[in-house]
């Protein structure tokens, strides 16, 4: 089977964004930062999902996504740590729902409460829940919750340490991801991501964050921003710093996406970056929605280039699903649990 | 011959950096922001050059470089606007030294003296200075003064303007490159320098800037960051912004240099952006010193891996000379004045 580790519910229905729009009115104004939550019926959710995500999945052939919030939405740095918490439960709710009503093709992954310069472990309370309670199978930790000031202490900063441990006991990956730039300079898909991306990488090159946490596990998206393409900088940075190999030093634990959308692109990850730390992704419906002139496809249909490369079929399952059920090993249960 | 267009004064005389840190002191003290400048005699640059610099392009087989200050010490966000203008003035003095020392090696790009929150216009009289004075041939521009918190304004923006008309009008390219980090979180040469790069360039594609100055020229080093590994998704971006394709909306205007250190990296260069935008530089010596174990070879002989490229020799021969003096007239003037 074949499965996108990198979906986003982009295309909710209008009244949750609605409803994140008076939660933040209020916040502004002094008041009540939950509102009334709208009714939204199934068929409201069918629509947003069936004419979107499920039809580019059947017509790209994939099977499943996993699936989290709408990454740019997440805003952490709009309102306060209750403004979050709250915002972050209704997103998680509707991403439940969704799999609720696709099952076989939707797995959930949350989105935390995160606030700048709010400790980390304020989090851990809902990813417990939506882990434990909603089934979801990881989460999406922005290492930048201010939205474009990169203020939040790096990675491997012990102020981390309380999240990652319930990862661990958990057993669920995170997903490195920032939310909306609020900085003119740095466009959001175009800039930061992918920025943000890269700086993460570094932070885990800096620290031994993978010392004292052996079995956590990342995944940075973006086909892992700058750095398969700069993999000479990085190798030759960590011998500077004087690290292990980035093989023994992070590889054991940070995995890549393919969100690479040209064929060159994916060509050079696969070229440089070991099969077992790729993960099929797609982003959709996401970044990038267009269809390339260069080849008459949609640049975000990566499955097209991993199809393309001149690879072992066995390594092209472990991209498409093995890798991804080796990180995510609740999803494995849940796939196991059906008979897959 | 061959030009490396990307080379900086990391090795400057132990006098020069102690200037520095007395200057810097001063400031923090409230003394004498210029204070007496340290007597370096031709021979103690001699040493620092012939060691480092000069032996490396030696044994690498290269000709020249095109020089400017070492960047991560540019620190435009320590001090104010008198401390930069004085510290600018002090290390492009210094470059000139080296140009007059090896004028057949070297030729001098500037360091500006900017400061955050401070307009770019305040740089003008030191371009002016170090190209009609010292016969530099471009500067380097600094797209983040503040050290990491990306305060200034996209480089489309209006306030760039009167510095990007001088740049115009004398004639000379600037490379794009921030200097050292202030943050914590965010590396300078594993993360900021490449963060910025990307960021940059995805400015580029949001603004019309190179409407406005259809002569204005920018060199992205590092290999242009995130950008060629990214090439779908700035194509993609763009189409979804309504700008036009990039190779007449940004690349008549920008060029890549090759410091990416490894063979695969070079090879997505060159299978994605146009041979004429890209330039031969190494960043030597610069952020990365050792040896990978891979190719026994150093990471930032660029060189080996340009040599290594199945392309034409004349392809070749515009990286490594044609376009750096096609980007760089008045190097190409004084190439020329020499009979070169």
């Amino acid at each position: 089977m074949i499965i996108d580790c990198h979906g986003h519910y982009t295309t909710a229905p209008a009244p949750h964004n609605a409803w994140r729009d008076r939660q933040t009115a209020a916040f502004a104004a002094g008041g009540d930062i939950d509102p009334l939550y709208p009714a939204i019926s199934d068929d409201e959710i069918r629509e947003t999902i069936e004419a979107n995500q499920l039809q580019l999945l059947r017509e790209r052939g994939a099977d499943m996504t996993i699936f989290s919030p709408r990454a740019s939405a997440m805003a952490p740095h709009v309102g306060d740590e209750a403004v979050a918490r709250i915002w972050a439960r209704r997103s998680n709710d509707l991403i439940k729902r969704v799999v609720d009503l696709y099952p076989e093709t939707f797995v959930g992954v949350c989105q935390l409460p995160q606030s700048p310069g709010i400790s980390i472990a304020q989090s851990i309370n809902e990813l417990v829940r939506c882990v434990t309670e909603l089934g979801f199978v990881g989460c999406n930790l922005n290492p930048d919750p201010s939205g474009g000031k990169f203020s939040a202490p790096p990675l491997y900063d012990r102020a981390w340490y309380p999240f990652f441990e319930k990862m661990v006991e958990l057993d669920v990956p995170a997903m490195i991801h920032v939310s909306g730039s609020c900085n003119a300079a740095m466009h959001a898909t175009g800039a930061y991501y992918i920025a943000a991306d890269t700086i993460a990488f570094m932070q885990f090159i800096e620290g031994d964050l993978f010392r004292d946490f052996p079995d956590l596990r990342f995944i940075i998206p973006h086909g892992g921003g700058a750095v398969p393409y700069h993999w000479g900088r990085y190798r030759g940075l960590a011998d500077m710093l004087k690290r292990p190999p980035l093989a023994e030093h992070v590889m054991r634990n940070v995995y890549f996406d393919t969100c690479v959308y040209h064929q060159p692109g994916i060509d050079l990850l696969f070229r440089v970056i070991d099969v077992d730390n790729i993960l099929f992704g797609s982003e959709m419906v996401g970044a990038v929605r267009g269809i390339d002139p260069e080849t008459g496809q949609y640049f975000d249909d990566t499955k097209r280039y991993i199809d393309a490369l001149p690879i072992p079929e066995t390594d092209k399952a472990k991209v498409f699903e093995g890798n991804a059920r080796r990180v995510y090993p609740r999803l494995d249960a849940q796939l196991k649990a059906r008979g897959l």
